[in-house]
């Protein structure tokens, strides 16, 4: 019985390793070097080749390297029966809200228009906004947004929330559906941390962009397939946008001849919001291992219908 | 009696406009167009021309505009006995130890190295350190250097603090001089926020550079005085350091040639970490204007001999 690797972009020795450190007996194959598919009933993947998992016939989890699933769900040909589970890591949730509260910090300090002056040798001064005037509206409050919210609140940003039904979470005020438009006509920054739905793809377009307050900004850190690539360059050019600070994309790596490179108001970041430690996350995934062996229900699991 | 504003580099009509709105009744003149000088009893400073108030024989107060007095003190032609103040303001303090914070996550973020690689279409991972890993070391731990030590302690930065004696505050151990040594051996991030005085000037140097850990990361937002400017190209082309953000030089505006405008692991911002808002310091000047005229103590009056 053996776990299969698939790492595409990711290292995949630093997974082997850590897993052997905790098992030296286990036995692991790594994409694409696969001598015994036959064996391979468990896998922990990031970003797989399209169709790769109809070659394994004895495959029963998937494991995502990460919190987001969609890289795994998008394949129109994963086996049936396959059950599918997320990473679930305090760190995780923790690294992604300091990368929000760093965004939010940079945005209201010009950060970048200050390193954009730098490179022009020029001493400009620009005001800025304080945190207690700056309203962050968090799109998607589940673990990641609440997270990311009660830290930006905790450093005295005024925080909001959307999701799909209304509620107060210690304090910050959550918009459902029905009160979107509300949600939108407050927020000086809008951070997206929605999982990836039929419903949330492309949501964040050019109609939304026009709802939100004068000059808002936008911080992405979900998922490129959010996000219309074209609408956020014409929202920006028109001046709805000040600008935005992306992590995530369409296509990763983002392409050398994308224009979001070279757009002065917009700021590319590789994908690092928050990186998957192995270290931190060895153990959930061998204990879905062990629950896989013995028939046990796995921790973490993902409702494929929902896709979260 | 009569109000003189000196402001360089920084836009007067705003100080007159929120002066003239608490006490539309004020006499103000603002430098150089001053027809009245013998009127002038109460200055309000930022940056004068060395051996200005020489010219106003009734000047009992000069105030400066923000929380360093330096740029007052360094005139050696100051009249005898006139009263220095300098602004103590909470928001002042609090933009601060923002403007710290941000430059704390976005170094262990990489988050400049990443804007260098935009610039190139650069897409390139590099895993980051978290803030429970990194020790911030904060050299001067008066007002400014305990309300920034505290906001990165609140986030979950390891916080060590250096000043005349030893102690401890809010759980934060505070280094004195003769365990300086100790102090800069754990600081992966050494913060700036000492006062100028004879024993301060040129402390950033070399040596200092030498003893603290290595890559470390040096941010001025001090004043420029502190900086050996030439030992931090050095201990950063020799690899003692691996980058600073400096907000403060001894040149401000800093001239057009300067070399660190060009260095990739130099990042300058123009003297923005903590900007007054006339709007919220007015009230304090205007007391102390009071005090002058009914012969009271001065708030926030500096000690000339110590320098703050």
């Amino acid at each position: 019985m053996s776990i299969l690797i698939v790492s595409q972009n990711r290292n995949p020795k630093s997974w082997v390793d850590t897993l052997k450190s905790k098992n030296q007996d286990l036995d692991i194959q790594v994409y694409p070097e696969v001598d015994r598919p036959d064996d391979v009933e468990f896998a922990i993947s990031w970003k797989h080749p399209e169709g790769i998992y109809q070659n394994y016939p004895n495959l029963k989890v998937i494991a995502s390297m990460g919190a987001g699933v969609n890289h795994i769900l998008k394949d129109d040909n994963l086996p049936k029966g396959v059950k599918i589970t997320r990473i679930v890591d305090e760190q995780l949730t923790k690294d992604m809200s300091d990368f929000v509260l760093l965004q939010c910090l940079a945005v209201t300090r010009n950060l970048f228009l200050h390193w954009q002056n730098q490179q022009k040798s020029n001493w400009k001064l620009k005001s800025y906004q304080t945190p207690e005037k700056t309203t962050v509206g968090i799109m998607g409050y589940g673990n990641l947004g609440q997270a990311a919210g009660e830290k930006l609140h905790k450093n005295e940003f005024k925080v909001i929330g959307y999701a799909n039904s209304s509620k107060t979470i210690n304090e910050i005020s959550v918009y459902g559906k029905q009160n979107m438009d509300e949600f939108l006509t407050q927020t000086d920054i809008l951070v997206c941390l929605l999982p990836v739905t039929s419903e949330t793809k492309g949501v964040l377009n050019f109609d939304l962009f026009k709802k939100l307050k004068p000059n808002a900004y936008l911080v992405n850190v979900a998922r490129g397939e959010h996000l219309v690539e074209n609408d956020l360059i014409k929202a920006i050019n028109e001046g709805f946008l000040s600008g935005a600070s992306l992590d995530v994309f369409q296509e990763e790596p983002l392409p050398e001849s994308h224009k979001f490179w070279e757009h002065s108001q917009i700021q590319v970041t590789p994908h690092i919001a928050s990186m998957t430690d192995p270290n931190s996350v060895a153990e959930q995934l061998l204990t879905n291992f062990e629950k896989m062996k013995s028939g046990e229900d796995l921790i973490h699991e993902v409702d494929v219908d929902k896709g979260y």
